[in-house]
């Protein structure tokens, strides 16, 4: 089975390669059978597994080395003996503040920094400013289901061409969450636009003999959004209409066949909040956060075929896949971390402790 | 018993005021009371107590009226039918934000925003800038152990009239946690000269019945700090060359008389930070927080005398208190607010959620 990891540059050129073998998988496999055997902090090295006189080690660690050696450098932030990745910096490669600061100026301003040129041969639902720094709604558009039709239509021309994956799903445009809304717009087109989506997301958890673990999921190879990466056990945006805690229920059943007597039960444990700019995209989006504590027995079931597998994995095993690879869905790793954060798996007492907790809080959460 | 309220005007000045009976344990008993009678949304207005046909409730409502008319009305943020206070603008009054600015331009710089007359008669200390907006240490005091006893001995000169409270803490003054220590100063003295400072709080909790309670304590009346406030089960400040969990243990014995077999299951579950400009001082903490659950059956018992006595609340009339009233020492509800945040008695379909996650987690954790 392949696995297509995608490695992205500065300037937000992509670069494709594909790894032999399911690696996210052998990455975990590899950390949890290590750590059992060595007991010893686990160093995913060629040493480590040389030192490990099993043909089973022999046979894995090549493909995994393969798959770390061809992943880009992440930066890191120092953790006591060991290392997280520092959230901020590895999901928004590019902050570009001015553009951040106008898109907070005005309620109507949409902003679409690389991809203005598009929308400048719409002029009846698009005004630009002298300087170029803003794109508003035409005043005619007056009411939100005007601007939601116009925009609508839009997004329609433009075409799967330059905005893939039209999802028929659309999301609320506000000023802030729960605010009234501006007009909606396709999911697919967010981004584009630099609009702010929302989105749930649960660690679904279980403890044995006092230790927990995560039930960690692989992505479907056929979802056109991150195919083959680690995920929650539950996650999914939150379209017009629907309340955050009706969506976690919906998609538990959907995604991992959580019966609504078990997803009731979930916690709502904060939000986390991110910005990642790629090509033409500005993804902005916030993270509810939700804790499921499942009985020792539940196995999860996927209902609508886009996820391949799950596996129950310690999470201090995780948290060695979340610091050492980039199997996660990079978002994931936010809510994983926050998760970390609160169960108590990193303290005050290792070193880039407050660091770690400021970069991962200081998204704006609005 | 006296329980002294101190309500602070916008420009610092402060007033104090003396109510009869014991109003914080008082609030917490009628609000408890009520709400069982009542099993309907708390009021805390005239309109509910008159309404309770009970001799104990006409009893109890007039001097718990008289306290929350004498309290300042808070700034409240709305939360569904219900109203938390924002934790920033109730600590934090007054930003300047070209004073914190000038904070983080140097390392060595010593902020004193009100204070600094009082240090110019000390030139072989300090050295002013020409704006006077800075005040550094004199380049002459090169090593850690010079600054500190220099620091020192301004601050004995000054005495206790200047600067109250002198405890014969010293705490560390640096960059960042846990970078390299510039200079030790007296625990006292650290808000007069505007330096950070860190420390512990921990919730206390225990389950009965799925449902869970929190431990809450009231200050003793002869506390220099906050005397009579309601308080955390533990807390207390970090000061130079203890580890967090240590001292968390360590206040664990002392405050609560909770064994180390039992606080050694304490969990860090993150940080909050504040700053509150009150006359002279400007206070920079943060607080590092932990959860402990605590056997059902264990009843926490003050060593050092510094609590004047515990009450097991179930934790939604704590957010209740929270709420409604200042009873509690300021900064242990950002604490509170931070546990309701992630054990879910918060959750994000309640409107004002991301505004209250947001100004929670908008300080300044370095």
């Amino acid at each position: 089975m392949d696995n297509r990891i995608t490695a992205k540059g500065p300037k937000g050129v992509s670069h494709s390669r594909t790894l032999s073998l399911d690696a996210p998988w052998l990455a975990i496999t590899i950390i949890c059978v290590s750590a059992t055997l060595s007991e010893a902090p686990l160093l995913l090295s060629p040493l480590l597994f040389f030192q490990l006189d099993s043909p089973f080690h022999h046979a894995l660690w090549l493909p995994l080395q393969l798959g770390l050696a061809l992943l880009p450098s992440p930066p890191l932030v120092s953790l006591g003996t060991t290392s997280f990745e520092s959230p901020t910096p590895r999901i928004l490669r590019d902050t570009r503040p001015t553009f951040k600061a106008s898109l907070r100026r005005s309620e109507s301003a949409i902003a679409a920094y690389f991809f203005d040129d598009h929308l400048k041969r719409f002029s009846n639902v698009f005004i630009f400013t002298q300087d170029n720094s803003h794109i508003m709604l035409h005043p005619v558009l007056r009411t939100p289901n005007e601007r939601t039709r116009a925009v609508g239509d839009v997004v329609k021309c433009l075409g799967e061409e330059l905005i893939p994956g039209i999802r028929k799903e659309l999301y609320p445009v506000a000023s802030l969450f729960g605010a009234p809304v501006f007009f909606l717009l396709e999911r697919a087109a967010a981004p584009y636009f630099g609009i702010k989506a929302y989105g749930i997301q649960m660690n679904g958890y279980t403890e044995r003999n006092g230790q927990k673990y995560l039930w960690i999921g692989k992505r479907s190879q056929v979802k056109t959004t991150y195919p083959g990466m680690l995920d929650h056990l539950v996650s999914g945006g939150l379209p017009h209409g629907i309340a955050c805690m009706e969506n976690v229920m919906k998609e538990c059943e959907e995604e991992a066949g959580i019966p609504r007597s078990m997803s009731k039960e979930a916690v709502p444990v904060g939000a986390v909040s991110y910005g990642d700019i790629d090509g033409y995209r500005y993804k902005r989006d916030v993270l509810f956060c939700y804790d499921l504590k499942l009985p020792d027995d539940f196995i999860p079931k996927n209902q609508d075929g886009e996820v391949e597998s799950f596996r129950l994995i310690p999470v201090s095993q995780v948290a060695d896949v979340v610091r050492r690879t980039h199997f996660f869905k990079s978002n994931c790793s936010l809510v994983i971390i926050d998760f970390l954060f609160r169960h108590g798996y990193i303290g005050p007492d290792s070193l880039g402790y407050l660091e770690l907790l400021q970069s991962l809080r200081s998204g704006d959460c609005s």
